[in-house]
This record gives structure tokens, C-alpha cells and sequence, in this order.
């Protein structure tokens, strides 16, 4: 096989994004070289940088590039309150939609015995330790409304309660501004079951 | 303002690529620092590379990392026929879909007096210095069916004309496959101007 061209190879790189495939790696990178050739090293510049630079907090295990993230960081916080997310992209989306001011704990993903995930493998060993430091009050459990994610937060439910801290869970049922004619059965039936009265 | 973040900085550089909004450029910086820094760093490391030696080919004007692309190189390919093609993006459809055996001539774009983009901003003055040395026999016109494409076309036409070449326009009808019913009016009427005798 002959040796693939710098385009070629740059096509094929940017398959490894997500929700890129070979179509639209090709755009970007025709576009790239034809028009933007500045917007393109900033990338690489900035793609190298963060790849360097950016690690985890040491606290909630976020995405951050200095030691403590910026949640953690601030003083204004609630540190009674603790809220668990699978990823940082989940902080980022509480932090987005509503006005919740205490700490993150952050998974980085969620318990699979399948495939050879257990707890300490996504902190909780770490969360734990920061349990029994007695700091705090109440666990908000957000993962994601999956079996994963479910199993994930009875197990979290069941660490907190050792240590008689409160924990919830955070509310499934239909969105809002969804229509209940298009909502999914699984997701009728929690909203069913987690009905509250007036 | 406080200064951005790094992984700010990220979601802002990945928004410069087409297609490419705030929420995917976010999932794209995520994904990358969570999942797979080898390949963004593989990433970044391809792009500067190929933003540092891709130019364009001195005969057709395709981005190549050589003096002569690989089709302008290749002695098998019929010097005689002239396909010309608004960008590279268009020579790799044209090259993946059927058997043409000539050659290229990349505009880089189309005329646009509106835009101040005339004939030597788009490597007319490179065509017709081409056409003169008498080599080329054919010309097929493969601009997009646009208003600036066809202007284009025109131009070229008389181009060659003024050389006496033989010019073609690519068919523009009703796609393979597609369905009358679906099909826009414009086209419709170009497929039927463009009709041919069984």
C-alpha cells in the first residue's frame, strides 16, 4: 500500500471525533486547508495545550487544569451539599439550567460489572472519604436514568445512608414543555410512579 | 472578564470548523480529554503538518503536498481532457465516481464580481495560458449548477472557444434514482431543456 497523503491522514483524524464521519471529516478538513488555515493551527495549538494542561480536580474529580476546579475553588459554595454527575459535561448542564449552589462529585462514569468497572474506578472510594469527613449534610444523586446509572445510585443511596446522610435522587418523569403523546412508555411509567400531590 | 478557561478555549477553537455548533464543539472537547488525548494529540499533530506542507499543485491547482498532485504526476492519465471543477472536494467526487481519465482544473472558487473575485482570482489567467499551449483537446465544465457557477461556465466556454477546443457543460437533470414528484422546479426544467432523443 502506498503511504496515505497529508490529507488523507487529516481526514482520518478527525474520525476520532464524535459524530464525525468520513463525509464530514473531509469537509472539515477541505475547509480547513482552503480557508481557515489560521482557525486550524489555533486548534492544534490549543488541542496540545488543554491535552497538557487540563486534569482533574483533586476534590470532585471534574475536568479542571489547576488543582481544585472553580466550584470547588469558591468559598461561596455549599460545601453541605453535595451533587453526584457521571461526567463533567453533567456539571456543566446543573451549573447551565438551574440555580444549585453546593459541590459536584463527578463519576466520570457510572458502575458496569460487565466491564470491569467497580467502584473505585469511578471515586468512590474518594467519595467515601469525603462522606465520613462528616462536611456533609445532603447527596443529590444525578445519573443519568439509565440501568447503569440506576444501579449506580442505589449504591451511592446505600453508602450515604451508612454514614446517615440524607440522599435523593433528582426527579425523571416528561420534560418540560413535552408532549405526553410523545413520550416514551419507560419514561410515563416513572412519571407515574413519582407523582406528587398538589 | 476573567480569562477563559482551557477547555473554553477548546469549545471556542472546535466552533471554527463547518457544521460545527457550541454543543457539538463542547461534546468534541469532552470526549477528547476524557476519552482519547492520544488522538487528539494525533489530531493536532496531523494539522499543523498539513497546514505547513499542503500547497497547491503548480498544473491544476488542487491542494497537494507536492510540486504536481497526484493526477497532474501520473503520465497514464489522458493529458488531452480538462475537467474543470470548482474545488478539490469536487475532483475527489469526480475521481470516486467515475472512470474519467484526464485531467483537473481547480478554480479554488467562481466568479464573483460582486465579491471583487474576477477571472485571475480563480487561476483563469493559469487556464488559458494552458489552453494555448495545445495540448488539451477537450474541456468539460463541472462548476455547480449556481448562478455564479454557471457565469463561470460561460466564461470558460468562451475560453476555450477562443481556441478552438471543444467545450462541454456536465448534464444537469434529475438525479439517479431520485423521484420526479420530489424534484425542485428548476431542475425539472433543466432536465427537460436537457433532454436527449432515445
Amino acid at each position: 500500500m502506498s503511504q496515505q497523503s497529508l490529507i488523507e491522514q487529516l481526514v482520518e483524524a478527525f474520525c476520532c471525533l464524535p459524530g464525525v464521519g468520513p463525509k464530514s471529516a473531509q469537509r472539515m478538513s477541505y475547509y480547513l486547508l482552503e480557508r481557515d488555515r489560521k482557525g486550524a493551527r489555533h486548534l492544534a495549538e490549543v488541542l496540545v495545550n488543554a491535552v497538557d494542561n487540563v486534569g482533574h480536580c483533586s476534590r470532585c474529580r471534574t475536568l479542571s487544569e489547576s488543582e481544585l476546579c472553580h466550584v470547588c475553588a469558591d468559598q461561596k459554595r455549599d460545601a453541605s451539599l453535595l451533587c453526584i454527575v457521571e461526567t463533567p459535561a453533567d456539571v456543566h448542564a446543573v451549573e447551565q439550567s438551574i440555580s444549585f449552589r453546593g459541590r459536584y462529585f463527578v463519576l466520570m462514569g457510572h458502575l458496569s460489572p460487565l466491564d470491569g468497572i467497580g467502584p473505585d474506578d469511578i471515586g468512590l472510594d474518594l467519595l467515601s472519604q469525603q462522606l465520613k469527613e462528616g462536611d456533609i449534610k445532603e447527596v443529590i444523586v444525578a445519573t443519568n436514568p439509565t440501568v447503569e446509572g440506576e444501579a449506580t445510585a442505589h449504591y451511592i443511596g446505600e453508602m450515604a445512608r451508612q454514614q446517615d446522610i440524607k440522599a435523593s435522587r433528582i426527579a425523571y418523569g416528561v420534560p418540560f414543555g413535552g408532549e405526553l403523546e410523545y413520550i416514551d412508555a419507560g419514561t410515563l411509567s416513572h412519571a407515574m410512579s413519582g407523582r406528587r400531590e398538589f
